[in-house]
Protein backbone atom coordinates (compact mmCIF):
# COMPACT_ATOMS: atom_id res chain seq x y z
CA UNK A 1 0.00 0.00 0.00
CA UNK A 2 1.66 3.43 -1.08
CA UNK A 3 1.42 6.71 0.55
CA UNK A 4 -1.34 7.92 -1.25
CA UNK A 5 -3.68 5.30 -0.39
CA UNK A 6 -3.49 6.20 2.66
CA UNK A 7 -4.00 10.10 1.91
CA UNK A 8 -7.47 8.96 1.01
CA UNK A 9 -7.69 7.08 5.23
CA UNK A 10 -6.45 9.78 6.51
CA UNK A 11 -9.27 12.02 4.99
CA UNK A 12 -11.68 10.30 6.34
CA UNK A 13 -10.14 10.15 9.92
CA UNK A 14 -9.73 14.23 9.57
CA UNK A 15 -13.56 14.46 8.86
CA UNK A 16 -14.48 12.02 11.34
CA UNK A 17 -12.56 13.59 13.89
CA UNK A 18 -13.56 17.30 12.90
CA UNK A 19 -17.69 16.47 13.57
CA UNK A 20 -16.98 14.92 16.63
CA UNK A 21 -14.60 18.14 18.13
CA UNK A 22 -16.09 21.12 16.75
CA UNK A 23 -19.53 20.62 18.46
CA UNK A 24 -17.47 21.21 21.92
CA UNK A 25 -15.47 24.22 20.50
CA UNK A 26 -16.45 27.42 21.19
CA UNK A 27 -19.34 26.40 23.68
CA UNK A 28 -20.81 28.13 26.93
CA UNK A 29 -20.14 24.72 28.60
CA UNK A 30 -16.94 25.51 30.35
CA UNK A 31 -18.19 28.73 31.94
CA UNK A 32 -21.33 26.42 33.32
CA UNK A 33 -18.78 23.66 34.96
CA UNK A 34 -17.36 26.41 36.41
CA UNK A 35 -20.40 27.90 38.03
CA UNK A 36 -21.45 24.86 38.66
CA UNK A 37 -18.89 23.25 40.37
CA UNK A 38 -18.78 20.04 37.74
CA UNK A 39 -16.02 17.83 36.85
CA UNK A 40 -16.79 18.50 32.96
CA UNK A 41 -13.86 19.80 30.85
CA UNK A 42 -14.54 19.98 27.71
CA UNK A 43 -11.55 19.89 25.98
CA UNK A 44 -10.85 16.98 27.56
CA UNK A 45 -14.44 15.48 26.00
CA UNK A 46 -13.66 16.88 22.58
CA UNK A 47 -10.24 15.19 22.60
CA UNK A 48 -11.63 12.17 24.03
CA UNK A 49 -14.31 12.04 21.18
CA UNK A 50 -12.01 12.86 18.45
CA UNK A 51 -9.42 10.16 19.41
CA UNK A 52 -12.10 7.40 20.04
CA UNK A 53 -13.78 7.77 16.37
CA UNK A 54 -10.44 7.95 14.66
CA UNK A 55 -9.03 4.77 16.73
CA UNK A 56 -12.35 3.02 16.26
CA UNK A 57 -12.29 3.56 12.04
CA UNK A 58 -8.24 2.95 11.98
CA UNK A 59 -9.13 -0.56 14.48
CA UNK A 60 -11.45 -1.86 12.08
CA UNK A 61 -9.86 -0.80 8.74
CA UNK A 62 -6.05 -1.77 9.03
CA UNK A 63 -6.63 -4.25 12.42
CA UNK A 64 -2.70 -5.02 12.57
CA UNK A 65 -1.85 -1.15 12.84
CA UNK A 66 -0.37 0.18 15.97
CA UNK A 67 -2.08 2.81 17.77
CA UNK A 68 -0.41 5.79 19.93
CA UNK A 69 -2.87 8.36 20.92
CA UNK A 70 -2.76 11.27 23.59
CA UNK A 71 -6.31 10.30 25.37
CA UNK A 72 -6.20 6.56 25.09
CA UNK A 73 -2.88 5.47 25.39
CA UNK A 74 -0.80 2.92 22.84
CA UNK A 75 -1.38 -0.30 21.55
CA UNK A 76 0.53 -2.87 19.08
CA UNK A 77 3.30 -0.60 18.58
CA UNK A 78 5.97 -3.17 17.55
CA UNK A 79 3.49 -3.40 14.25
CA UNK A 80 5.31 -2.02 10.85
CA UNK A 81 2.71 0.56 10.60
CA UNK A 82 1.52 2.53 13.80
CA UNK A 83 -0.58 5.75 13.93
CA UNK A 84 0.27 8.75 15.94
CA UNK A 85 -2.65 10.73 16.83
CA UNK A 86 -3.11 13.83 18.71
CA UNK A 87 -6.98 15.16 18.48
CA UNK A 88 -6.19 18.49 19.82
CA UNK A 89 -2.98 20.19 19.69
CA UNK A 90 -3.19 23.46 21.09
CA UNK A 91 -5.58 23.13 23.68
CA UNK A 92 -4.75 26.63 25.44
CA UNK A 93 -6.07 27.93 21.79
CA UNK A 94 -8.66 25.90 22.04
CA UNK A 95 -10.42 26.94 25.33
CA UNK A 96 -9.32 30.37 23.93
CA UNK A 97 -11.72 30.18 21.14
CA UNK A 98 -8.89 30.77 18.58
CA UNK A 99 -8.80 29.10 15.64
CA UNK A 100 -4.92 27.63 15.87
CA UNK A 101 -5.28 24.14 17.48
CA UNK A 102 -5.85 21.02 15.25
CA UNK A 103 -5.86 17.61 14.75
CA UNK A 104 -2.95 15.79 14.35
CA UNK A 105 -2.48 12.30 12.37
CA UNK A 106 0.65 10.74 11.62
CA UNK A 107 1.39 7.29 10.51
CA UNK A 108 4.87 5.92 11.11
CA UNK A 109 6.31 2.84 9.27
CA UNK A 110 8.94 0.87 11.11
CA UNK A 111 9.34 3.85 12.81
CA UNK A 112 9.45 6.63 10.90
CA UNK A 113 6.81 9.22 9.97
CA UNK A 114 5.64 8.30 6.49
CA UNK A 115 2.40 10.40 5.96
CA UNK A 116 0.86 13.34 7.86
CA UNK A 117 -2.02 15.40 8.16
CA UNK A 118 -2.89 18.71 10.33
CA UNK A 119 -6.44 19.18 10.37
CA UNK A 120 -8.05 22.41 11.50
CA UNK A 121 -12.07 22.12 11.27
CA UNK A 122 -13.03 25.27 12.39
CA UNK A 123 -11.31 26.99 9.24
CA UNK A 124 -11.77 24.01 7.03
CA UNK A 125 -8.02 23.71 6.74
CA UNK A 126 -6.07 20.80 5.49
CA UNK A 127 -2.04 20.48 5.78
CA UNK A 128 -0.81 16.85 4.66
CA UNK A 129 2.27 15.64 3.37
CA UNK A 130 4.45 12.07 3.03
CA UNK A 131 7.90 13.31 3.19
CA UNK A 132 8.27 13.61 -1.06
CA UNK A 133 5.71 16.54 -1.27
CA UNK A 134 2.92 18.07 0.81
CA UNK A 135 -0.47 20.01 -0.01
CA UNK A 136 -3.07 22.31 1.06
CA UNK A 137 -7.10 22.44 0.76
CA UNK A 138 -8.63 25.45 2.51
CA UNK A 139 -11.33 27.75 1.96
CA UNK A 140 -9.23 29.34 -0.72
CA UNK A 141 -8.62 26.31 -2.46
CA UNK A 142 -6.03 23.44 -2.90
CA UNK A 143 -2.45 24.38 -3.73
CA UNK A 144 1.05 22.40 -3.11
CA UNK A 145 3.26 23.39 0.22
CA UNK A 146 6.21 24.79 -0.04
CA UNK A 147 8.44 26.38 2.18
CA UNK A 148 10.14 29.69 1.66
CA UNK A 149 13.48 30.60 1.09
CA UNK A 150 14.86 32.81 3.51
CA UNK A 151 18.97 33.03 3.75
CA UNK A 152 19.65 34.37 7.37
CA UNK A 153 18.06 34.56 10.82
CA UNK A 154 17.79 38.01 10.17
CA UNK A 155 15.22 37.52 7.97
CA UNK A 156 13.53 34.88 9.68
CA UNK A 157 10.20 35.06 11.39
CA UNK A 158 10.12 32.56 14.28
CA UNK A 159 7.18 31.14 16.40
CA UNK A 160 7.20 29.02 19.40
CA UNK A 161 4.58 27.88 22.50
CA UNK A 162 5.44 30.78 24.47
CA UNK A 163 9.08 32.60 25.08
CA UNK A 164 7.97 31.88 28.90
CA UNK A 165 7.29 27.85 28.56
CA UNK A 166 11.06 27.62 28.51
CA UNK A 167 13.40 27.06 31.76
CA UNK A 168 17.15 27.52 32.52
CA UNK A 169 19.30 26.33 29.94
CA UNK A 170 16.47 26.13 27.65
CA UNK A 171 15.33 29.76 27.96
CA UNK A 172 19.00 31.00 27.22
CA UNK A 173 19.13 28.94 24.06
CA UNK A 174 15.42 29.91 22.67
CA UNK A 175 16.75 33.70 23.45
CA UNK A 176 19.63 33.81 21.38
CA UNK A 177 18.11 31.93 18.52
CA UNK A 178 14.84 34.53 18.77
CA UNK A 179 17.17 37.89 19.31
CA UNK A 180 18.31 37.20 15.72
CA UNK A 181 15.10 36.98 14.25
CA UNK A 182 13.31 40.01 12.64
CA UNK A 183 10.05 39.01 14.02
CA UNK A 184 8.64 36.35 16.90
CA UNK A 185 4.95 34.81 17.04
CA UNK A 186 3.37 32.67 20.10
CA UNK A 187 0.99 30.31 21.04
CA UNK A 188 0.47 28.62 17.45
CA UNK A 189 1.07 24.90 18.35
CA UNK A 190 0.98 22.69 15.13
CA UNK A 191 -0.33 26.05 13.30
CA UNK A 192 3.10 27.37 13.50
CA UNK A 193 4.61 24.08 11.34
CA UNK A 194 2.12 24.23 8.64
CA UNK A 195 3.09 27.36 8.20
CA UNK A 196 6.38 27.26 7.73
CA UNK A 197 5.34 24.39 5.64
CA UNK A 198 3.42 26.95 3.22
CA UNK A 199 5.95 29.45 2.97
CA UNK A 200 4.58 32.37 5.76
CA UNK A 201 6.53 31.86 8.99
CA UNK A 202 10.71 30.21 8.58
CA UNK A 203 11.07 28.71 11.57
CA UNK A 204 9.41 27.21 15.36
CA UNK A 205 11.87 26.21 17.67
CA UNK A 206 10.16 24.33 20.74
CA UNK A 207 11.31 21.88 23.84
CA UNK A 208 8.95 18.71 25.42
CA UNK A 209 7.28 17.99 23.08
CA UNK A 210 5.34 14.74 22.90
CA UNK A 211 6.11 12.47 19.93
CA UNK A 212 2.20 12.95 18.70
CA UNK A 213 2.88 16.80 19.12
CA UNK A 214 5.11 16.45 16.32
CA UNK A 215 5.09 12.70 14.04
CA UNK A 216 2.02 14.36 11.79
CA UNK A 217 3.69 17.48 11.16
CA UNK A 218 7.48 15.84 9.96
CA UNK A 219 6.21 14.63 6.41
CA UNK A 220 4.18 18.03 6.14
CA UNK A 221 7.45 20.31 6.29
CA UNK A 222 9.93 17.48 4.66
CA UNK A 223 7.58 17.14 2.40
CA UNK A 224 7.63 20.91 1.69
CA UNK A 225 10.75 21.44 1.31
CA UNK A 226 11.80 22.08 5.00
CA UNK A 227 13.80 20.23 7.85
CA UNK A 228 12.95 19.17 11.21
CA UNK A 229 15.23 17.88 14.02
CA UNK A 230 15.59 17.82 17.44
CA UNK A 231 18.08 20.42 19.21
CA UNK A 232 20.84 18.38 18.55
CA UNK A 233 20.40 17.51 14.80
CA UNK A 234 18.62 13.60 15.50
CA UNK A 235 15.13 12.78 14.46
CA UNK A 236 12.76 14.05 16.56
CA UNK A 237 10.20 10.67 16.60
CA UNK A 238 10.24 10.50 20.47
CA UNK A 239 9.43 13.76 20.65
CA UNK A 240 11.31 16.53 23.33
CA UNK A 241 13.00 19.26 21.66
CA UNK A 242 12.19 20.66 18.18
CA UNK A 243 14.06 22.76 15.81
CA UNK A 244 11.61 23.26 12.42
CA UNK A 245 12.92 25.68 9.79
CA UNK A 246 12.05 26.31 5.82
CA UNK A 247 15.32 26.52 4.45
CA UNK A 248 18.48 24.51 5.59
CA UNK A 249 20.35 27.85 6.35
CA UNK A 250 18.12 29.01 9.09
CA UNK A 251 17.95 25.52 10.32
CA UNK A 252 21.30 24.92 10.95
CA UNK A 253 21.91 28.95 12.20
CA UNK A 254 19.34 28.19 14.69
CA UNK A 255 21.30 24.80 15.82
CA UNK A 256 24.25 26.64 16.36
CA UNK A 257 23.14 29.48 18.22
CA UNK A 258 20.69 26.73 20.25
CA UNK A 259 24.31 24.62 21.24
CA UNK A 260 26.54 27.07 22.21
CA UNK B 1 -30.75 57.24 11.34
CA UNK B 2 -30.90 54.69 13.98
CA UNK B 3 -27.76 51.76 14.67
CA UNK B 4 -29.69 49.18 12.84
CA UNK B 5 -29.72 50.91 9.70
CA UNK B 6 -26.09 51.28 9.56
CA UNK B 7 -25.59 47.98 10.69
CA UNK B 8 -26.81 46.91 6.90
CA UNK B 9 -24.36 49.75 5.30
CA UNK B 10 -21.13 48.16 7.74
CA UNK B 11 -21.96 44.90 5.87
CA UNK B 12 -21.51 46.29 2.83
CA UNK B 13 -18.10 48.11 3.90
CA UNK B 14 -17.02 44.09 5.00
CA UNK B 15 -17.72 42.62 2.07
CA UNK B 16 -15.98 44.91 -0.10
CA UNK B 17 -13.01 45.45 2.17
CA UNK B 18 -12.54 41.55 2.41
CA UNK B 19 -12.85 41.15 -1.44
CA UNK B 20 -9.80 43.81 -1.42
CA UNK B 21 -8.01 42.31 1.17
CA UNK B 22 -8.12 38.67 1.02
CA UNK B 23 -5.59 38.15 -2.56
CA UNK B 24 -3.04 39.49 -0.24
CA UNK B 25 -3.48 37.41 2.16
CA UNK B 26 -0.55 34.42 1.98
CA UNK B 27 0.81 35.30 -1.38
CA UNK B 28 4.21 34.62 -1.83
CA UNK B 29 4.38 37.62 -3.42
CA UNK B 30 6.26 39.29 -0.27
CA UNK B 31 9.34 36.16 -0.76
CA UNK B 32 9.25 37.26 -4.26
CA UNK B 33 9.88 40.85 -3.56
CA UNK B 34 12.83 40.21 -0.99
CA UNK B 35 14.21 38.50 -3.66
CA UNK B 36 13.49 41.08 -6.17
CA UNK B 37 14.80 43.65 -4.02
CA UNK B 38 11.76 46.05 -5.10
CA UNK B 39 9.66 48.01 -3.34
CA UNK B 40 6.43 45.60 -2.97
CA UNK B 41 4.85 45.10 0.32
CA UNK B 42 1.75 42.99 0.14
CA UNK B 43 0.42 44.04 3.51
CA UNK B 44 0.56 47.68 2.89
CA UNK B 45 -1.03 47.09 -0.93
CA UNK B 46 -3.86 45.29 1.18
CA UNK B 47 -4.15 47.80 3.40
CA UNK B 48 -4.45 50.51 0.95
CA UNK B 49 -6.71 48.77 -1.24
CA UNK B 50 -9.37 47.84 1.86
CA UNK B 51 -9.45 51.35 3.21
CA UNK B 52 -10.06 52.64 -0.89
CA UNK B 53 -12.67 50.26 -1.24
CA UNK B 54 -14.23 51.42 2.08
CA UNK B 55 -13.89 55.35 1.96
CA UNK B 56 -15.03 55.35 -1.98
CA UNK B 57 -18.40 53.88 -0.27
CA UNK B 58 -18.70 56.31 2.57
CA UNK B 59 -18.08 58.89 0.47
CA UNK B 60 -20.58 58.14 -2.38
CA UNK B 61 -23.47 57.36 0.29
CA UNK B 62 -22.73 59.98 3.39
CA UNK B 63 -21.02 62.76 2.11
CA UNK B 64 -21.15 65.01 4.84
CA UNK B 65 -19.41 62.47 7.45
CA UNK B 66 -16.21 62.44 8.48
CA UNK B 67 -13.45 59.70 7.98
CA UNK B 68 -10.38 58.63 10.12
CA UNK B 69 -8.38 55.88 7.85
CA UNK B 70 -5.31 54.39 9.08
CA UNK B 71 -3.88 54.79 5.37
CA UNK B 72 -5.46 57.55 4.05
CA UNK B 73 -5.41 60.21 7.02
CA UNK B 74 -8.59 62.05 8.22
CA UNK B 75 -11.10 63.96 6.45
CA UNK B 76 -14.19 66.61 7.66
CA UNK B 77 -13.70 65.33 11.83
CA UNK B 78 -15.81 67.92 13.20
CA UNK B 79 -18.46 66.33 11.18
CA UNK B 80 -22.06 64.41 13.72
CA UNK B 81 -20.51 61.26 12.15
CA UNK B 82 -17.02 59.44 11.73
CA UNK B 83 -15.95 56.48 10.32
CA UNK B 84 -12.54 54.77 11.92
CA UNK B 85 -11.26 52.45 9.89
CA UNK B 86 -8.37 50.04 10.21
CA UNK B 87 -8.42 47.92 7.06
CA UNK B 88 -5.88 45.07 8.38
CA UNK B 89 -5.32 45.09 12.39
CA UNK B 90 -3.18 42.43 13.50
CA UNK B 91 -0.45 42.99 10.25
CA UNK B 92 2.17 40.69 12.06
CA UNK B 93 0.00 38.08 11.97
CA UNK B 94 -1.34 38.89 8.55
CA UNK B 95 2.29 38.46 6.56
CA UNK B 96 2.80 35.31 8.93
CA UNK B 97 -0.46 33.97 7.19
CA UNK B 98 -2.33 33.23 10.65
CA UNK B 99 -5.80 34.35 10.38
CA UNK B 100 -6.30 36.43 13.84
CA UNK B 101 -5.85 39.57 11.91
CA UNK B 102 -9.52 41.55 11.11
CA UNK B 103 -10.60 44.85 9.32
CA UNK B 104 -12.09 47.45 12.00
CA UNK B 105 -15.02 49.42 11.06
CA UNK B 106 -16.26 51.88 13.55
CA UNK B 107 -18.61 54.38 13.62
CA UNK B 108 -18.31 57.72 15.65
CA UNK B 109 -21.60 60.04 16.53
CA UNK B 110 -20.14 63.06 18.19
CA UNK B 111 -17.69 61.31 19.50
CA UNK B 112 -18.41 58.70 20.84
CA UNK B 113 -18.12 54.76 19.53
CA UNK B 114 -22.13 54.32 18.43
CA UNK B 115 -21.61 50.95 16.48
CA UNK B 116 -18.14 49.03 15.36
CA UNK B 117 -17.64 45.90 13.29
CA UNK B 118 -14.78 43.27 12.98
CA UNK B 119 -14.16 41.42 10.23
CA UNK B 120 -12.32 38.15 9.09
CA UNK B 121 -12.70 37.50 5.78
CA UNK B 122 -10.64 34.35 5.45
CA UNK B 123 -12.90 32.56 8.42
CA UNK B 124 -15.77 34.47 7.03
CA UNK B 125 -16.42 35.56 10.40
CA UNK B 126 -18.11 39.38 11.59
CA UNK B 127 -18.43 40.10 15.38
CA UNK B 128 -20.47 43.55 15.46
CA UNK B 129 -22.24 45.41 18.25
CA UNK B 130 -23.88 48.99 19.28
CA UNK B 131 -23.01 49.34 22.35
CA UNK B 132 -26.23 47.78 23.70
CA UNK B 133 -26.22 44.49 21.86
CA UNK B 134 -23.68 42.19 20.30
CA UNK B 135 -23.89 39.86 17.28
CA UNK B 136 -21.37 36.89 15.25
CA UNK B 137 -21.89 35.24 11.99
CA UNK B 138 -19.61 32.74 10.93
CA UNK B 139 -19.03 29.46 9.44
CA UNK B 140 -20.85 27.89 12.60
CA UNK B 141 -23.94 29.83 12.00
CA UNK B 142 -25.04 33.26 13.93
CA UNK B 143 -25.29 34.17 17.90
CA UNK B 144 -25.95 37.04 20.04
CA UNK B 145 -22.72 37.71 21.66
CA UNK B 146 -22.50 37.50 25.58
CA UNK B 147 -19.34 38.53 27.45
CA UNK B 148 -18.75 35.29 30.47
CA UNK B 149 -19.01 35.94 33.92
CA UNK B 150 -15.12 35.62 35.49
CA UNK B 151 -14.96 36.29 39.63
CA UNK B 152 -11.36 36.72 39.73
CA UNK B 153 -8.39 37.10 38.10
CA UNK B 154 -7.22 33.81 39.12
CA UNK B 155 -9.86 32.79 37.13
CA UNK B 156 -9.06 34.76 34.05
CA UNK B 157 -7.14 34.27 30.71
CA UNK B 158 -5.38 37.79 29.38
CA UNK B 159 -4.64 38.50 26.17
CA UNK B 160 -1.94 41.00 24.74
CA UNK B 161 0.14 41.76 21.52
CA UNK B 162 3.36 41.10 23.33
CA UNK B 163 4.71 40.83 26.70
CA UNK B 164 7.25 42.49 25.00
CA UNK B 165 5.90 45.20 23.62
CA UNK B 166 5.60 46.94 27.27
CA UNK B 167 8.83 48.94 28.22
CA UNK B 168 9.78 50.23 31.55
CA UNK B 169 6.86 51.27 34.03
CA UNK B 170 4.22 49.89 31.29
CA UNK B 171 6.21 46.45 32.07
CA UNK B 172 5.96 45.70 35.04
CA UNK B 173 2.46 47.03 36.02
CA UNK B 174 1.36 45.03 33.17
CA UNK B 175 3.26 41.43 34.38
CA UNK B 176 1.26 42.52 37.98
CA UNK B 177 -1.46 41.71 36.27
CA UNK B 178 -0.28 38.60 33.89
CA UNK B 179 1.03 36.89 37.24
CA UNK B 180 -2.45 36.57 38.32
CA UNK B 181 -3.94 35.70 35.55
CA UNK B 182 -4.21 31.72 35.21
CA UNK B 183 -3.53 31.84 31.29
CA UNK B 184 -1.98 34.38 28.56
CA UNK B 185 -2.24 34.18 24.93
CA UNK B 186 -0.68 36.57 22.55
CA UNK B 187 -0.24 38.25 19.19
CA UNK B 188 -3.93 38.20 18.87
CA UNK B 189 -5.10 41.88 18.43
CA UNK B 190 -8.41 42.41 17.20
CA UNK B 191 -9.41 38.96 17.30
CA UNK B 192 -8.65 38.87 21.33
CA UNK B 193 -10.95 41.16 21.90
CA UNK B 194 -13.64 39.86 20.02
CA UNK B 195 -12.88 36.17 21.86
CA UNK B 196 -13.74 38.73 25.29
CA UNK B 197 -17.21 39.70 23.75
CA UNK B 198 -17.79 35.79 23.08
CA UNK B 199 -17.16 34.56 25.98
CA UNK B 200 -14.07 32.76 25.76
CA UNK B 201 -11.52 35.37 27.17
CA UNK B 202 -11.68 37.53 30.03
CA UNK B 203 -8.85 39.98 29.72
CA UNK B 204 -7.11 42.31 26.83
CA UNK B 205 -4.54 44.76 28.56
CA UNK B 206 -2.63 46.91 26.07
CA UNK B 207 -0.73 50.37 25.67
CA UNK B 208 -0.03 52.19 22.17
CA UNK B 209 -3.20 51.82 20.14
CA UNK B 210 -4.03 54.16 17.71
CA UNK B 211 -7.56 55.67 17.52
CA UNK B 212 -8.51 52.92 14.77
CA UNK B 213 -6.94 50.12 17.03
CA UNK B 214 -10.04 50.42 19.43
CA UNK B 215 -12.81 52.46 18.44
CA UNK B 216 -14.78 49.90 16.60
CA UNK B 217 -14.01 47.34 19.06
CA UNK B 218 -16.15 49.96 22.06
CA UNK B 219 -19.91 49.17 20.88
CA UNK B 220 -18.83 45.29 20.22
CA UNK B 221 -17.77 44.67 23.43
CA UNK B 222 -19.93 47.05 25.08
CA UNK B 223 -22.98 45.52 23.70
CA UNK B 224 -21.77 41.69 24.76
CA UNK B 225 -21.79 43.33 28.46
CA UNK B 226 -17.83 43.72 28.89
CA UNK B 227 -16.08 47.05 30.01
CA UNK B 228 -13.20 49.01 28.20
CA UNK B 229 -11.50 51.89 29.58
CA UNK B 230 -8.05 53.05 29.54
CA UNK B 231 -5.78 52.02 32.09
CA UNK B 232 -6.34 54.54 34.34
CA UNK B 233 -10.30 54.32 34.04
CA UNK B 234 -10.81 56.63 30.95
CA UNK B 235 -12.47 56.85 27.78
CA UNK B 236 -10.33 54.66 24.69
CA UNK B 237 -11.35 57.06 21.30
CA UNK B 238 -8.39 59.02 21.56
CA UNK B 239 -6.41 55.41 21.64
CA UNK B 240 -3.40 54.63 24.18
CA UNK B 241 -3.70 52.38 27.06
CA UNK B 242 -7.01 49.64 27.26
CA UNK B 243 -8.11 47.24 29.37
CA UNK B 244 -11.22 45.46 27.85
CA UNK B 245 -13.07 43.11 30.27
CA UNK B 246 -15.70 40.51 29.94
CA UNK B 247 -16.43 41.04 33.56
CA UNK B 248 -16.22 44.38 35.78
CA UNK B 249 -14.85 42.75 38.15
CA UNK B 250 -11.72 41.25 36.81
CA UNK B 251 -11.88 45.24 35.26
CA UNK B 252 -11.67 46.73 38.72
CA UNK B 253 -8.97 44.13 40.09
CA UNK B 254 -7.23 44.94 36.45
CA UNK B 255 -6.86 48.18 37.01
CA UNK B 256 -6.23 48.44 40.43
CA UNK B 257 -3.02 46.55 39.60
CA UNK B 258 -1.82 48.22 36.75
CA UNK B 259 -2.10 51.70 38.71
CA UNK B 260 -0.31 50.35 42.00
Amino acid sequence: MTAVDFSHFVDELATLSGQAILPFFRTSLMAEDKSLGRDFDPVTEADRAGEAAMRQLIKRTFPDHGLEGEEFGSENEEAEYVWVLDPIDGTKAFISGLPLWGTLIGLKRNDVPVYGMMHQPFTQERFFGDGGSAGYRGPTGARALKTRSCPSLAEATISTTSPRMFTGAAREAYERVERETRLARYGCDCYAYCMVAAGHLDLVVETELKPCDIVALVPIIEGAGGVVTSWNGGPVTRGGSVVAAGDARVHEAALRLLNG
